[in-house]
C-alpha cells in the first residue's frame, strides 16, 4: 500500500474574482486537518505557504502544544500536530516526499469543480491499495488551487457533491469526506 | 423521506474531566456545519446555547453575512447561514422541528465512542429513505455530549473511525463525515 501525504496550498490559490493570490493560514485548518491526518493515518501534512511570518505564527502555535503548556493539556492534540511539516511550496513538499520514501510521489489535486477525466474515488483507492507509489493529496484554500497547480498534477479527483448544485465546503469539510471516504469507502 | 435536521450542542456537554460543561460558540462550527447543511440538504442547523450573550454574538456574525458587507461579497456564505437557528437547548430544537414538519423527530445522537447498541450508517441511511418521520442529528462539543443527552436520544450512532484507535477528530470534521456518510453512502 502507498504511503498517503498532504499538502494544504496557501499559494497558488484563487481568490472570489479568479486572480492568483496568497492566503493567510487558518489556524483551525492546522488543527483540524492535523486530527484527520492522525486518524486516518497519513505519512505527514504540509502546511504550504511562503509567508515566512505566517510559518513563524504557526509554529509558535505547534510548540504550544508540542512542549508548551498545550502538551500536558491536550496530549491527543500533541500527537496529531507532530504530523505537520511546514514548507514553501509544494515542491518542496514533494522533495520531502522523495527523501522520506524514496520515490516521487504521484499527484492527486481536489477541486470542487466538475470536469472532464476526474479521477473517482473508487479509482484512488483501488490504486492506493494496489500500488507502491506514494500519494500527495493537494488541496487549495480561497477559491481553490489555481490552474498552474491542477494543471501539473497527475490526476485531479472528482469534486463532493451533494443532492444539489451547492458546493462551496470549507477545506477543512472537504479534507475530511476525502479521507473518510479513502481510508473507510467500500 | 424524512427531513433530516442537525443540532449543536454547547451544554450538557462534557470536559476533558468528564464534568458537565457549557462550552463557547466556536466562530467557524457555525460556518462549516451551515455549509454542510446546505451542502446536504438539511432542513435547518440549530446551534444551541443557553448563554445569551452567545447567541447575540452569532446574530451579529450573521446579520454581517445575510444584510451587512458579507451579503455582496459572499452570497453563498448567505445561502448557507439561511439555514441556521438559534435556541437555548436541545428541547427547543425539537420543540422547533414538530412545529415546522407535524411530527416530533427521532433523536440521533452522535459519539466518537465505540459501546453496544450503536445504530449503524447503512441503518439510518435506510431508515431516513424509507420513514417520513424527521431525524434530528445531535453533536456535542468539548468532549461530548453529555451521558443525560444520550441516554434520551433514540438512536446513538456509530463513531468514526481510521485505521488505527485514535479518535479526536473536530466536531466540524465528525459533521462533514456523518453527512456525506448519510447522503452519499452507498
Amino acid at each position: 500500500m502507498g504511503d498517503l501525504y498532504l499538502a494544504l496550498l496557501h499559494h497558488p490559490v484563487l481568490d472570489k474574482t479568479g486572480a492568483v493570490v496568497t492566503t493567510a493560514v487558518t489556524n483551525l485548518d492546522v488543527h483540524d486537518i492535523a486530527r484527520l491526518a492522525r486518524t486516518f493515518a497519513l505519512r505527514a501534512f504540509y502546511v504550504c505557504t511562503p509567508v515566512e511570518t505566517q510559518r513563524r505564527l504557526v509554529a509558535r502555535v505547534m510548540r504550544h502544544w508540542d512542549s508548551g503548556p498545550g502538551a500536558a493539556y491536550n496530549p491527543s492534540r500533541r500527537e496529531a500536530l507532530a504530523l505537520v511539516r511546514q514548507v514553501d511550496d509544494l515542491d518542496a513538499a514533494v522533495t520531502d516526499v522523495e527523501r522520506e520514501t524514496g520515490r516521487l510521489p504521484r499527484l492527486v489535486a481536489t477541486t470542487a469543480r466538475r470536469g472532464p477525466g476526474r479521477t473517482t474515488f473508487d479509482a484512488l483507492r483501488a490504486r492506493l491499495a494496489r500500488e507502491a507509489r506514494p500519494e500527495l493529496l493537494v488541496f487549495g484554500t480561497g477559491w481553490g488551487l489555481a490552474p498552474e497547480v491542477l494543471a501539473r498534477c497527475d490526476d485531479v479527483l472528482e469534486p463532493i457533491c451533494g443532492p444539489g448544485p451547492y458546493n462551496h465546503l470549507s477545506v477543512r469539510s472537504a479534507a475530511a469526506i476525502v479521507l473518510d471516504r479513502l481510508r473507510n469507502g467500500r
